[in-house]
């Protein structure tokens, strides 16, 4: 049996997040459904991980088995076929029988973007957050630096994650950094996973340290004593998206448009 | 009694064009509501001219009478907040009392996008005609030059209109150009004025021409012959915006981003 790996990019605004849930559009519902079109029977996609509703994918890691023995360039046009002109399949190929998007993936990459006009443009709506207000976009710059490195982000973990008993909350976030590209802000992080919602309240956190009501030592703080702080508040989802994952057995600066 | 004149921005993807239609989710419609809500009574909006459901503008103008005496800046914002946020009024004036956005509109300019890579980017599906076949561009953009000039465009003018007796289709070209952006193609054309689907009939033989079904001469032709012609094949609204209007009155190059 195959395992193929494709790598996918999505618009999330009209979708429930990447999980199946029954009775909801999701991405890996939109998925699976494509792939049994072309299996003839039920198949299951695994991530890299799942998307909250709403949120953005430039380059998403999925795979699954086959046993169709279709070459991947007509799988990926068939895919592309079928599937809602959202979600697009940029590239399939043969992964090892064992490759597993999750369990295997060293590193991933959000942005969040923050739209700064005073108007939206309407063609932006949907991928930005508007945050016309006044910023200290200085020291929201400087606070994103404070993630570097491995801490505990459960103050940064959707409040329904902190109850997970054992789970080490622990992650290392290799950059965390703000540049200004036009009208809007971008803060991009990498690191070797991320929690539940962690960078949208991250985000959030940014945005408030920005407004004044947060400075450089509460995020520190935040980062020090796990569970001392709710987390949030957190971003709206339409910023996020998902830049692309990294695996350990890929060459330099591929797949993904990092 | 106030004229205001105001610029907006909208995403046609939701809208039944911009002309009011019983029923229907149009431009005009929501405009309409949105002032009458402040007026406390029914207003009429003009505009610059119709743009088709699903057409994009990124400066359109339009215009209305006002009792109210609320400033223009508290108009703008008013507008905003209760307008849906796929329309945005970007600029809010006091016009001449006489001020007609239509009859007195000296130039529209608008652009056609065509996206050219294999995969239609997610983001981008809404604003742009996707065509990943071959296409000789260079002829493409060759053929665009002969738009130039003052012609009778009634093999460019939707079916419907070409019924209108003793109206003229001649309309001036000033400049009707093409350019590579990344992996777009972009068709803008300035003009004295347009018939309705002109733009999207003229993009649309102008992909005939570069997939090698038309050649100048067939161009030139459709210019010459009046009527000899059936319009299109039509471009699909998605990719068209219009840019901006121009005024005798206005300063250069404001208020519209050309």
């Amino acid at each position: 049996m195959r395992r193929i790996r494709i790598t996918l990019a999505y618009d999330g605004t009209a979708y429930h997040g990447w999980q199946v849930q029954p009775g909801l559009a999701t991405i890996q519902g939109c998925l699976e459904e494509a792939v049994a079109g072309i299996e003839g029977r039920p198949v299951s996609v695994d991530s890299s991980g799942r998307t909250d509703a709403g949120v953005h994918a430039e380059a998403q890691v999925a795979a699954f088995h086959l046993d169709n023995r279709i070459p991947v360039e007509n799988l990926l046009r068939a895919l592309n076929q079928v599937l809602p002109r959202d979600i697009r399949v940029l590239d399939a190929r043969e992964a090892a029988p064992d490759f597993h998007p999750r369990f295997q993936a060293a590193a991933k990459t959000y942005e969040y973007r923050i739209q700064r006009t005073p108007i939206c443009p309407p063609f932006d709506r949907l991928y930005v957050y508007h945050f016309p207000y006044p910023l200290d976009e200085e020291r929201f710059v400087r606070c994103a630096r404070l993630f570097e490195g491995s801490h505990d982000f459960t103050c940064f973990a959707a409040a329904d994650e902190k109850d997970a008993l054992g789970a080490s909350k622990v992650r290392t976030v290799w950059s965390s950094t703000v540049r200004r590209e036009g009208s809007r802000l971008l803060f991009r992080v990498r690191g070797s996973g991320f929690l539940k919602h962690m960078v949208r309240n991250m985000t959030g956190v940014l945005v408030e340290c920005g407004k004044g009501n947060l400075d450089e030592a509460a995020v520190r703080e935040r980062l020090a004593r796990p569970g001392a702080f709710l987390p949030g508040p957190a971003a709206p989802a339409r910023g996020l998206f998902l830049l692309g994952v990294e695996y350990p057995t890929d060459p330099p600066s591929s797949p993904a448009p990092l």
